[in-house]
């Protein structure tokens, strides 16, 4: 007989030890084979479509239609990140070559950048697909030349181990014996062996996306272990869209539609749910917005514990002095679906009640209204950091001068007249912001970039050709993007 | 009659309201104008030279050949930093243009790096100038656009007064009255004032050289705050030295010679210095180095809490069971003088007594013998994070290819026949590497990369031309190197 505890304190051990195990063979791979690696799991997971989305839809309660779309873009970004290591500019190859003319004489120097070695990843329950075993985090540090172990998401379990056979059979086939199994792992989804797995002295760098209670705490042990390690966390945020008195006047309904079509999307439970809608005072957008949403039906949330924890969040703001209910919201009692909500505050109480400005994960919103651009811009200097903040303006408004500086101050990505649901996986993305929206600001979880969280530089001084890694020798090999000198120079 | 602690909170909330009134400005300002700004203080340094190095030389004990050697290199970093921004690579401009036929459509996005916000910058004891009020770091946030609050050194007080003053006197000569005088501000010497300059919620970032006992209480402050901020300790390391078998056969005096110059190089106070030493056993290695040491006289230290703490920590060394002194070192009665000293220890007892491989700031360094191949590769495993990692080799030998990736897994730069002090200031060099040696091994804090520690992305989605920063529209009015639809291209 062993504890649930001693059980996932061996899977932790075993899924390092496979972990370092292929370590050293990612870490070598060229960019063609470390390419191969990303591409086939991309082909594997399409082709496992049929068998992994019926397991999401039975573990997430999300639509089989989103699901097929999210798989898609699971192989989407693996097949970027595989591009990503191709052009190989993300390698930084930087030359200096030796001047002993110089006083002092300066040496053959040759900087790169290389894998940080094993990763954890913790998924996320409302993207099971996209940001989970196969998903940002992953892909990206497999670009990076790191291992994966992947801590089982409690909201998805089946799931997460039928992706991680899928990841293997593919593994097998481009990876060598030994070798395939350790390049993406899994524990258990408890708790325990999630705080295992950050302590164990084997993994490098924490890959995170969910709550900022749960990915806090986390963070707080890595740094806490006796060689501290990078984490890198997405925890979410308010995402404010801000409504200029031009673009009101102009486009209410349109707008009122936009903002509620991205609020609502998937039950409100994206990380970019527009929780704040700041309108002019008197100019009908309150009006278009209740109505619009007023057609809005309940929808199924992801499972009944982000249900309850939804729930509880909205009883908490409704309870507050100066809250106004637009749309009570409700479950339905047969069904448990959730009806969107939209609550009003003064604009001032944003200010006393801080609360109200953090991320209330489903499908509600809150809604201010501004008498002034003063009193808009003075809401924007008291926003917390954000992943995103929206404009919805007209070409040609002053108060556009002052905003937009605020908001790229407080954000990761700024929008003109879009909705911040739906992240393109793209070289420009940035996924991440200013804290508390993200661990760090420095960095993006989604899009090419986020490989750049699990490398770290190291230069090489005085080799001959010979002893170099091949990324770094004059033949450039690997054709890869190059500063030489101190020009960059394109292969 | 105000306390100390008092006087200190005031001069931080007046340099911290005064980076904030600069900030704005200098982050927008474009890369010619940013460059001026670096060039202006540049000028100002090697112009001040005459004034400083009185000053420098009466506080540090550091000869004036030396101090003057570090101007020039202080302003050639400022210009470096220069050179960095007129590049622009550094911002990372990416553009992703609409692709209305996609599906979903992908909207135009924009990605580039913009400045964090003020930094607080902890000088070097043994750099008063090149990782001091003007140097890497101050220079690095510089370039990213960030204002500078230093921490006055206790070390270098009346110089670190002086070397703000001759920036301010430049920078008003490239930058608005009303900003000009919050660029570069400085605050108290005591703990305290540094403790709170963390603290303030105005500073976004901290960039630290000393200690690691030191570095790690701020960064526990830094990650302690409400909000958190990224905090860059550069905190020294063994920066161990493996003579191969075959190189010990060849130059065994030469690498002698190489390594005692290196150790005792200003009596040892680099956090580059080789403070490990490993060689074959047999090989004569052993009475080379005892030779070259014997030869080389007492230096003064920087100042007598440096000496005290070099002292200290070498009695603590010699205090080990097992430890051998090659040979004692000591401190001359009249002068204060250090000569240098060298103890050994059998290879195992580095297993047992983890604190061998901690860095004795000053000049002493430890000998440890192998015997097979097997036994130096064993060591190489154990290391802990350091910045730098010197092998004395021949082209061709066998037990190249297990060192190499060992080294390369555990420094930030690896020297092939080649001596860790001397750092070179280039787009190439890296200086930092796993923990211990800094407090993340994601970042440079010398040469061109270090601009990245104070940048952030922020994605522009949807905008017009007009409302989008300069260096993001399509004319490309800053010349950048951008990578467009996924293609890297010069300017």
């Amino acid at each position: 007989m062993t504890t649930p505890d001693r059980q996932g304190d061996r899977a932790v051990e075993r899924a390092c030890a496979q972990a370092v195990a292929a370590a050293d063979w990612l870490a070598g791979t060229d960019p063609q084979r470390r390419a191969a690696v990303l591409t086939a799991l991309a082909d594997a997971v399409d082709a496992a479509a049929d068998e992994l989305v019926p397991i999401a839809r039975a573990e997430s309660a999300l639509p089989t239609a989103r699901l097929t779309g999210e798989v898609a873009r699971t192989s989407g970004q693996l097949r970027l990140f595989a591009e990503v290591v191709r052009d190989g500019a993300c390698f930084e190859v930087t030359v200096d070559t030796a001047r002993p003319d110089l006083a002092p004489p300066r040496p053959d120097l040759r900087r790169w950048l290389v894998g940080l070695g094993p990763v954890a990843v913790f998924g996320a329950s409302n993207f099971p697909f996209a940001f989970s075993t196969l998903g940002n985090d992953t892909a990206s540090a497999l670009a990076a030349g790191c291992p994966v172990v992947v801590k089982t998401h409690p909201g998805h379990p089946r799931l997460t181990a039928a992706t991680v056979a899928v990841a293997r059979r593919a593994l097998a086939e481009v990876a060598p014996e030994g070798v395939a199994d350790g390049i993406v792992t899994a524990v258990g989804p408890d708790v325990e062996t999630g705080v295992a797995l950050v302590r164990d002295d084997r993994i490098e760098a924490v890959g995170f996306t969910g709550s900022a209670r749960g990915g806090l705490a986390l963070q707080r042990i890595a740094q806490d272990r006796p060689r501290p390690i990078p984490f890198y966390g997405e925890l979410g945020s308010i995402n404010p869209v801000f409504v200029t008195r031009a673009a009101a006047a102009a486009r209410p309904r349109e707008i009122a539609a936009g903002f509620v079509g991205s609020y609502t999307l998937g039950a409100g439970q994206y990380c970019t749910k527009p929780g704040l809608l700041v309108v002019p005072r008197g100019s009908g957008m309150r009006g278009a917005v209740v109505e619009a949403v007023a057609g809005v039906g309940a929808q199924a949330m992801l499972n009944p514990g982000v249900r309850a924890g939804f729930l509880a969040g909205l009883d908490h703001r409704l309870a507050l002095p100066g809250v106004e209910v637009l749309l009570p919201g409700g479950v339905d009692p047969e069904t448990a679906a959730v009806a969107p909500s939209l609550v009003a505050v003064p604009i001032g109480l944003t200010a006393d009640v801080p609360d109200l400005l953090e991320e209330c994960f489903g499908p509600t919103s809150l809604l201010v209204e501004y008498e002034d651009e003063a009193e808009l811009a003075d809401l924007a200097r008291r926003l917390p950091g954000v992943l995103t903040a929206t404009v919805a303006g007209e070409v040609g408004e002053p108060v556009l001068a002052e905003l937009l500086p605020l908001l790229e101050a407080r954000a990761g990505r700024v929008l003109w007249n879009g909705w911040p649901t739906g992240v393109a996986v793209t070289w420009s993305m940035q996924h991440g912001g200013p804290f508390p929206s993200a661990t760090t600001a420095l960095h993006t979880s989604v899009g090419a970039a986020a490989v750049r969280r699990f490398l770290r530089p190291v230069t090489w001084q005085g080799f001959p050709q010979d002893l170099l890694p091949e990324a770094l020798r004059d033949a450039n090999p690997w054709r890869l993007p190059r500063r030489v000198d101190g020009v960059l120079r394109l292969p």
